[in-house]
């Protein structure tokens, strides 16, 4: 038997992401059904970015197989660093030997256990990747990459007003603008108490879009 | 290896469930990233509704762990009913036999390759389960029922804007005041070839509500 892990965030209204939530159906309306409405950006919460999302013209949600984000995963633990710490290809190489070409990797900081994702310290004190982190990642082949930090330094510099280059958000530049997809913000990582876990990332079926909003889990034997 | 069928339907503009979608981040504006922002209501394309849909303060989808949608389905092949066939017990007793308690229980009539989802005919022609069925359903005690046709016949009656009361919508009346998760909307049936298939459908993590959009696949052994 196999147990589930969840390494999905709520989508609720957040500081960064503002989430529109009304009901269309009410009870207390006399109506039959209760229905709710939401509004957000596919790029809060947990989600995948597709190139779109910073290529001009580049491939979609809709050239994206399911695939992609369904399968065997590389665990990256990464627990015991430093807030604020710089992921560099060196540190890579030392945590990451088990990564195998095709895989995907999952960073397993753990980071939103020791700051809260509805704290600004969340992104202000977070870990990051460097370019050569990313271009050791790119190396390695993987076929997508998930994080549970805010992995692009600049990330942290948005909750200013601040936007950087796309040059400095360096998994966006390195990774996925060469068609490694992206899955950002999943949670709950610590669960994940082995090398290797079946990974089943399932995007929302929204066509040609830059990105979507994913329910993610992994499966573990037991 | 196993193949996956995608059973999900696209998130798209519908004339029965209107989709917002404009682009928050935008290249032409220059911006460095594209953000697509989407509206809509969490019963509208494929999905999963909670008790709470029909029942005032009943379990919503907070309390509907995810192994409910993630498992052993039992597939029903409907495939040669003529349109606007009633499904009851006797119906159900034929081509369920291999249904097995706390299984999964996905109809495939296929019914979307026949009058396009697009379209009033998917409502008006389209087969449903009598309250006799949803009975034999409830007593063979399946954890959650996926629908690839508008189930209950009175869903076809909202097109002219007619809302019967509760106890006509005979699978929510049945089984989910009952605890039995409905899926909803499926699409793409035609490709379960086998009676028993691994079915993953996980929803957006939305909690406390009604209801959640979801993506639907199934693994198919080779």
């Amino acid at each position: 038997m196999s147990r589930i892990v969840d390494l999905s965030t709520p989508i609720a209204d957040h500081f960064r992401w503002p989430v529109e939530r009304s009901l269309r159906g009410d009870f207390e309306q006399g109506d039959v059904f209760q229905v709710t409405r939401l509004g957000w950006s596919v790029h809060g919460f947990t989600h995948m970015d597709s190139p779109r999302h910073m290529v001009p013209g580049g491939p979609t949600t809709s050239d994206i197989p399911l695939e992609t984000t369904v399968g065997e995963a590389a665990v990256l633990d990464f627990t015991d660093i430093a807030p604020e710490t710089a992921l560099d290809g060196a540190a890579l190489a030392a945590r990451a030997r088990h990564l195998r070409p095709g895989d995907i990797a999952l960073f397993k900081t753990a980071w939103g256990a020791r700051r809260s994702i509805d704290t600004p310290e969340f992104w202000t004190e977070a870990p990051y990747v460097t370019r050569d982190g990313a271009e050791w990642l790119r190396d390695r082949k993987p076929r997508a990459v998930g994080f549970d930090f805010p992995q692009d330094y600049p990330i942290r510099l948005l909750l200013k007003g601040e936007v950087r280059p796309i040059e400095e958000q360096v998994t966006h530049d390195v990774l996925l603008r060469n068609g490694v997809v992206l899955i950002e913000y999943l949670v709950n990582t610590r669960e994940l108490d082995r090398e290797r876990v079946w990974f089943c990332c399932l995007p929302l079926k929204i066509e040609d879009s830059d990105g979507a909003p994913v329910r993610a889990i992994a499966m573990l034997d037991a």
